[in-house]
């Protein structure tokens, strides 16, 4: 199962077989099932996970008791709460898996331990966050520019297919809609 | 005035003098009177910016021909468009100095040349880009949850002295409100 992270780390550093075994290492398999949360607001933040297989969102509970879901993370992406993994503080977002998934769990105290020891891993770190400062510019942009059914195209757009893979008010949460106006949006984006 | 990002950097990695030298060869100091842009939207992005001294703004044009404000950055921290920066594509969002200003600044190929030949800048990087992930989590929260008078006491709290620093305008605009509407909200507080 760490293949997937093995394979996706390759894409941006080279690894030979005994660095990539090692490294397995440091990480811990968790198969959790849909629904299954992985953090929970105001408990420490343990983890960082890397997504092998299925989807995890982020999201936070409103002072009116509903969700607010922040972000997802699919296949190959990473997901934490990362003010509270950084400074060992609880968290103040959950994190919870959408769909049965396997993933790939490190601490934050074997996080600072495998990256001493493989140094190469800093690059691939660095472009992985850097790559989100990035997301995180564009995001921002779409949020202060879109109406809502623009960044529900656009949300179809960036990730094709994985519309059908998360619950519809999930995905009305995410853009800041009621379940009732996103069926709306959807109908006429089907005309 | 390489200094300032010297010590920064070794906030967070060790550098001695000849590597602390070594790395400032790849910046170019940019004194940038209040105004100037320093990146256009749909140009090329060519650089990344340190703040050295005075501020920085990351904003774009909207439909209707205002602009949008959407980051600042103080001393100590960096901004470009990173989309673009990394991807060597025409910008999407303008740079603009907001006070008279002192900045380093790296273009992306001396960008990748510095940190192969300098490893122990990927970690610091790596935390710089990881606090940015975490920065944009915390904002995006913000953002989903609190009403503009809160996102106003919170901005004034995390950056204390900053507020009197911003064009009011500029900081309505951020803040998604009209400038009347801040003024109350000033008025308010200051009650």
């Amino acid at each position: 199962m760490s293949e997937e992270l093995i394979n996706h780390i390759r894409k941006f550093v080279p690894l030979n077989d005994s660095e990539a075994k090692d490294i397995s290492g440091y990480f811990e398999l968790v198969r959790a099932k849909k629904k299954t949360n992985l953090l929970k607001e105001n408990s420490p933040c343990r983890s960082l996970y890397f997504v092998a297989k299925g989807c995890l969102r982020l999201y936070f509970v409103k002072e009116n008791g509903n969700e607010q879901t922040t972000q997802f993370a699919l296949e190959n992406w990473w997901l934490t709460d990362y003010t509270a993994f950084q400074l060992k503080k609880n968290a103040t977002h959950s994190v919870q898996a959408i769909e049965n998934s396997e993933l790939l769990s490190i601490s934050s105290q074997q996080f600072d331990l495998l990256l001493s020891n493989h140094s190469s891993l800093e690059k691939y770190f660095r472009l992985i966050f850097m790559r989100g400062t990035s997301a995180a510019q564009t995001r921002m942009r779409i949020m202060y520019d879109f109406s809502r059914e623009e960044m529900y195209h656009q949300f179809v757009s960036n990730f094709p297919g994985f519309v059908q893979r998360i619950p519809q008010y999930m995905l009305a949460s995410y853009l800041g809609v009621t379940p009732e106006y996103l069926s709306e949006i959807r109908k006429r984006s089907i005309k």
